[in-house]
C-alpha cells in the first residue's frame, strides 16, 4: 500500500505558522522525517492561506522538492493553487497527484482539463453538489459516474485514485462499515483503479485516536484499499502496514519486510 | 470478537514444567492475568503429556475455574482428555468450547457424541485425512462438508466455531490470502455459524512476530473472524480489537471502547 504522508498541512496550527514565515528549514526537515519513515509521497495543503494559497503552494513544492525524492499530492480545493503547485512541479520525483475532484459540476470543469493536460494523477472523492451521501450505495453511484466522465475525457485508469470517504464512528456505528463496504465493492467492479483515503477522520471524537486510525487503515487494507493519507511518522501503524503487505501478498519472499526489520523500520516493546 | 487466551498450553517449556509440579498459584495467577488483559475465554491444553493428559486436563480445568469467571476451550487431539476436562467442567462459567475436530473419520466418530452428549459448542478445523489443502476451495469444501456432518446430527449452527487454519505466510506469500478467503467465503454462505483462528502460525519464521500476528487479526476480522486463539495480555494486540469492534459496527455508541479507555485497557506511547 502506498504511504502518503499527511504532515504538510496549514490546517494545524503550528504548519500554519511556519508556513507564513516561509520557514524552508522546519518543512524540510518535516518531508524528510516522513520519507525516512515510510511515506512514499508527500501530501501538501496550504489551503488556510485563501488568498495567498497559489503562492504558498508553488513554494512548499519547491522547498519540498529540493530535498526529498518522492512524488508530491497537490492538495486544495483552489483551481489555482493546484494549477500553481503543477507548474512549479519538477516530474524528476514521480507523477503529481491532484487531491482532489469532487462529483461536482464546478469542481468537474475546472480540474478535469488539468488532469488531462499534464497527465497527473488524480484523486476522486465520493461527493457531489448533494455533499456526502451517508449510505455505501449513494457514494459508490457517485464514484461509478465519476469513472465514466474520466473515460469519456480519455483520462486513463491508471491515474485515477477514489477516496470512498470517512465520516467519523463516533457520530455513527456503521460509518466504518460503510466506508469499507464501498471500498470492496469499486474493488471488485474496477480491479484496474485505485482507492485511496484520509484516515484521520474516522476517529474524530474518540480519545486514543492512534489506536482508531491504525486499526482503521488495516481493515482498508483487507477491503481493498491501495493508498493512505496518514501520519507515517507512528512507528506502530507504518509497522502494521508493513506486515498487512507480507499478509496480502503484496511481499514477495517477504524482502522489503525482512529489510525493513534490519532497518529498524519496525517497532519494538 | 470473543477473545480466547492462549497461554496455558503445555507446549511452552515454561508451561509444562508448571503443570508437572502442579503449580495452582502460577496458573490461576496466569488465568486470572489473561482475563484482566481482555481474555473472555481462556484455551486449555496439556498435550505434551501424552499419558497423563486426561488426568492434567481434568486437575487444570478445576484449578482454572475455582478463580475466572469465563469458559474454557478444552483443547486436545485426545478423546479421553477432551471428557475427562467437560466431566470436571463446571457449567456456571459458560458453554465449554471443544477445541478441536477435523474431517477425520475417527476424530468425528469419537468427538461429535460428545459434542452432542454435553451440548457444548466446537471449533472444526478445515482438514481430513489427507491434511490441510494448501488452497481455499479445499478447505471450504472441507468445512460445508463438517457443517452437513453437525447438522446431520442435530448440532445447533450456534455451537459451531469453523476454523479456516492458517499457514506461515513465510513458506508461501499467498498463505495469508488462502485464509482470508476461506474466512469470507465461509461467512457470505453461512453468516450464522461462527469461525475462529489460531494466529500465532502464520508468522512462524518472521521476525516481530507480534506486529504481523497484530495486523492479521485485524485483517482476519475484516473478512468475518468472530473468535481468535492469541495473547491477550499483548496490549497493542487487544487494544487494536477493540477499536476493530468499533469500526466493524459492534461496539454500539463506541460505549465498551470508551470503557475500556476508562479502565486503562487502551496501549498509549
Amino acid at each position: 500500500m502506498l504511504i502518503i504522508g499527511e504532515k504538510i498541512n496549514s490546517s494545524r496550527e503550528n504548519i500554519k505558522k511556519m508556513v507564513k514565515e516561509r520557514n524552508r528549514d522546519y518543512f524540510q526537515k518535516l518531508a524528510r522525517e516522513q520519507v525516512e519513515s515510510g511515506a512514499q509521497m508527500l501530501d501538501i495543503n496550504v489551503g488556510t492561506f485563501r488568498k495567498d494559497e497559489a503562492e504558498y503552494m508553488k513554494w512548499m513544492v519547491n522547498t519540498i522538492q529540493e530535498v526529498v525524492n518522492v512524488p508530491l499530492c497537490i492538495d486544495s480545493a483552489n483551481y489555482l493553487a493546484i494549477k500553481e503547485g503543477l507548474d512549479a512541479y519538477n516530474w524528476k520525483t514521480g507523477k503529481p497527484l491532484i487531491n482532489s475532484v469532487t462529483c461536482e459540476e464546478e469542481k468537474l470543469r475546472l480540474i478535469l482539463p488539468l488532469v488531462k493536460k499534464y497527465q497527473c494523477s488524480v484523486i476522486a472523492l465520493a461527493m457531489d453538489d448533494n455533499g456526502i451521501p451517508s449510505e455505501s450505495s449513494g457514494r459508490i453511484k457517485i464514484l461509478e459516474e465519476l469513472i465514466k466522465k474520466f473515460i469519456k475525457q480519455d483520462i486513463p485508469l491508471e491515474n485515477i485514485y477514489l477516496d470512498p470517504l470517512v465520516l467519523p464512528v463516533s457520530s455513527n456505528i456503521q460509518n466504518g462499515n460503510i466506508t469499507l463496504e464501498v471500498l470492496r465493492k469499486i474493488k471488485e467492479s474496477h480491479p484496474d483503479i485505485k482507492t485511496v483515503m484520509g484516515l484521520s477522520n474516522v476517529s474524530f471524537g474518540l480519545p486514543e485516536r492512534r489506536i482508531v486510525n491504525q486499526s482503521f487503515v488495516v481493515l482498508a487494507m483487507a477491503s481493498g484499499l491501495d493508498a493512505a493519507i496518514l501520519d507515517s511518522t507512528d512507528k506502530v501503524m507504518t509497522s502494521l502496514i508493513r506486515a498487512s503487505n507480507v499478509l496480502l501478498g503484496y511481499d514477495n519472499y517477504c524482502l522489503k519486510y525482512l529489510e525493513d526489520f534490519r532497518n529498524g523500520k519496525l517497532y519494538t516493546g
